[in-house]
């Protein structure tokens, strides 16, 4: 009897506020598959024929990958999509959790050969960035830093009343188009801007002091470009203020908004209120952070 | 009789690494004075008069400053200048501490009206920037965000067994001349770069996790522009790399250069037979974090 086994990869949040490309959160959302030897390649969803052409699938492209990078054939196989709920084109990571699927399944056949920081390194050159991958693979939050050579990265401590409220609209937002809005270059100032909060973020993050969390927020680099792309993305920041969140932040590209809050439900039961008298359809959930990272087994 | 105090001002690096214009250290190096009631202002230094006239005098100016802030004014006073060994225009934040000590003479003859942190945020909206003023004021190695309304600062954690090796030149090298050959947009690149790094040294300072230590001050804000302004710090950094240094930087706007390193009086020397071999006159000191910042007693 042939290899088989599951793999179940977490969502993620990055781009947290002036975390631009940097640093990024695991959270409650799971991509969820069992894989099997099988005489042919075949990708279903719950035992159905998988909607998405193999062409597009980056399961498979990350299996090919990683193929490639270990000169190494592995056998065919069949996976199986037992659940899937983290939204696709959203913000939350749904690509780099296929990725990171996918590297997964091809090292596990070729005998665990990579180690987990080989794993990340792999999915961040694949990937191109590091922000969701490595948090999809480590589990929580975590800051990445990369050049062509090296890649470092460190996972924050959080403590665990952190709740991040994670407002979706039915509408989709294309990375291409957000990055597409970004400006060629940037002030000094504005650089600073970020450099400063983000090291002061890192430290509110570990130390769990969230008294100046939405100052600290407070990016120049790709929040302000992307707003108008977000229909009513500012007003719903407003009302997160007015609720009494610690923060708010557009989720990767967008269009997802989240709001960072201790555990509230007065506060989730005021924020739904405010969305069902949007236009668009929003939908919001509370989520934790996911601490267990990426899991074969 | 009047009031009789002494005021003790260390000095500071600034601009460490990627972290431009929000990271800087107290280091051991000291302006200290003794001030009394009397009946003129007069500036003495160990008790001749002082070779700065007092248009040019920035203790004068920041008490000056401080009496328009608080609208009073205090009595004549003659200030004393004991010792100050903080080299001038060289990068080690010899002007943010004399900014520093008039505030804290003013506010000591006023009656200590202002906390520390009142005394910070004078002292920023006076400098301009807080990366030097915040660690002489508070000591320690601190990080510092501001905008026109908010001040946010935080201490790093600093194991004791990290020291600054400070090399400093001959020449001076003029804050305007340093400022003035850095461009005036960067690429978005180049900003993450500062942004990701500046997160993962903060963490890397407050764990004492020293391994990628030169990868993480790895800047591209300030320090490629300002390299050909200070001759042969490529060389000299290149020197302490070899010599097994953890990483260096240029302090402030320069022309000191910082090696990081461990206790270690073999480095030391071997550092100091290589600056011999340059043709400007560099000398070299081993220094220990400040911690305890700016004393009235």
């Amino acid at each position: 009897m042939g290899l088989k086994f599951r793999v179940k990869v977490p969502g993620t949040s990055a781009n947290i506020g002036v975390g631009y490309d940097c640093l990024g959160v695991a959270l409650d959302y799971f991509l969820e598959l069992e894989v099997e030897e099988s005489d042919k390649i075949e990708f279903l969803e719950n035992g159905e024929p998988f909607s998405i052409p193999i062409e597009e699938n980056l399961i498979f492209e990350a299996i090919k990958y990683t193929e490639k990078h270990l000169v190494k054939n592995i056998p065919s196989y069949k996976v199986n999509i037992m659940k899937n709920d983290i939204p696709i084109s959203r913000g939350l990571g749904s690509s780099s959790s296929a990725i990171v699927a996918g590297i997964m399944i091809a090292n596990k056949f070729a005998g665990d050969v990579l180690d987990i920081n080989e794993v990340a390194r792999l999915a961040v050159e694949m990937e191109g960035h590091p922000d969701n991958v490595v948090p999809a693979i480590f589990g929580g939050m975590v800051l990445t830093a990369h050049d062509k050579e090296n890649l470092v990265y460190s996972s924050l401590i959080n403590s665990d009343d952190l709740c991040f409220y994670v407002m979706i609209p039915d509408f989709k937002l294309s990375t291409e188009k957000a990055r597409s809005v970004l400006p060629k270059t940037y002030l000094v100032s504005d650089a600073i801007n970020n450099i400063s909060k983000l090291g002061l973020l890192v430290n509110a993050f570990n130390k769990g002091e969230y008294d100046n969390l939405r100052f600290l927020l407070g990016d120049k680099i790709h929040q302000p470009y992307r707003f108008a792309l977000i229909n009513d993305s500012e007003k719903i920041f407003e009302a997160s203020k007015k609720h009494g969140a610690l923060g708010e932040y557009i989720s990767g590209a967008g269009p997802t908004l989240i709001s960072l809050n201790y555990d509230n439900d007065e506060f989730l039961k005021n924020m739904k209120k405010e969305l069902a008298e949007l236009s668009d359809n929003w939908t919001i959930e509370k989520k934790k952070i996911n601490l267990k990272g990426a899991e074969v087994y």
